[in-house]
């Protein structure tokens, strides 16, 4: 499979749902992908091949809640590099750095436990989906707060017309890969 | 290593906190076992090992939110087969089942997509810890409710004292596989 196929492949498992959570939202649902043992292996595989070469191997991998552990914890796993979660506030039992970001209505904060990353790490952070770029962000910070470095963000997901991976590209100075982007939202 | 030496092994490796998320409160902090490479990778094979056989081998894995995510996910992809997320309610875009079940204080509510499984499927159900069993048993009942069957539960971590995993064995009928168990809590 050459990667635009394996883009396509992908694109055609992941489902819209129609006016979730709110009308009007086209909700890119990526359950589908993980469902079936071919397509899971596949979406995987797309990171693990890209990050396995010496020069590009992270030295730990951060996911963010909820769907991030899922993505996160295999590619670590097949990367044979350690998982660190990116938890919603309250979660995390031991000494936590915490970072406060705005949402279309309120706000999130999101923690990290301190020894999670070591300062210099060379971190990948991993979500299933970018759409306004705030919690990718947070989770940039989180790291940097420990001295350590976001090598790269990486979703399945890249919604272009919310503007956060454009956000997060120039503001944040931060590198993104992602596999199927849509248009419309 | 043989099974005696990986739970002695990965016992050393969770990390007590007391008085977390309450007063009086042991908690089970299983996130270092995730961040060193290697606990990692020999936590997750002694599930692998376990259920890798054609007879112990299961047609999906279901992960409970949001700890049984990372291992579940990595197990699934391990036996090469599919992933379910079963989730906390108002997080899953589909139509799905519902099961809700009384805490200390108050319930929750956990839901399934309704073709995350198929009647028959053979699911091997998974979190971090067994507690009082509550979230397991929602899980559980969840998966039968689509006419498919929980082959075994599997945590890392048993508190036996809380009961959870004598209620799941009895009024459960359900066979558990855990790895670590701790006498008080």
């Amino acid at each position: 499979m050459h990667t635009t196929s394996v883009n396509d492949y992908l694109r055609q498992h992941i489902r819209t749902v129609s006016d979730w959570p709110a009308p009007g939202v086209q909700f890119r649902d990526i359950t589908p992908l993980l469902q079936d043992p071919k397509v899971f292996r596949v979406l995987i595989d797309a990171f693990v091949h890209r990050y396995m070469d010496a020069d590009k191997r992270p030295d730990v991998v951060a996911g963010l809640d909820a769907r991030g552990f899922i993505l996160g914890a295999v590619i670590a796993y097949e990367l044979n590099v350690g998982f660190v979660p990116i938890r919603k506030k309250g979660k995390l039992p031991f000494t936590t750095v915490e970072e406060t970001y705005e949402l279309e209505y309120g706000s999130a904060t999101v923690e990290l436990h301190t020894d999670a990353v070591k300062p210099g790490d060379k971190v990948l952070l991993i979500d299933d989906l970018i759409a306004t770029g705030g919690t990718m962000m947070a989770g940039k910070k989180l790291i940097e707060k420990l001295g350590a470095t976001v090598m790269e963000g990486a979703a399945i997901v890249d919604l272009p017309e919310l503007g956060g991976s454009e956000l997060l590209r120039t503001t944040g100075k931060l590198p993104l890969f992602t596999l199927v982007d849509f248009a419309g939202h």
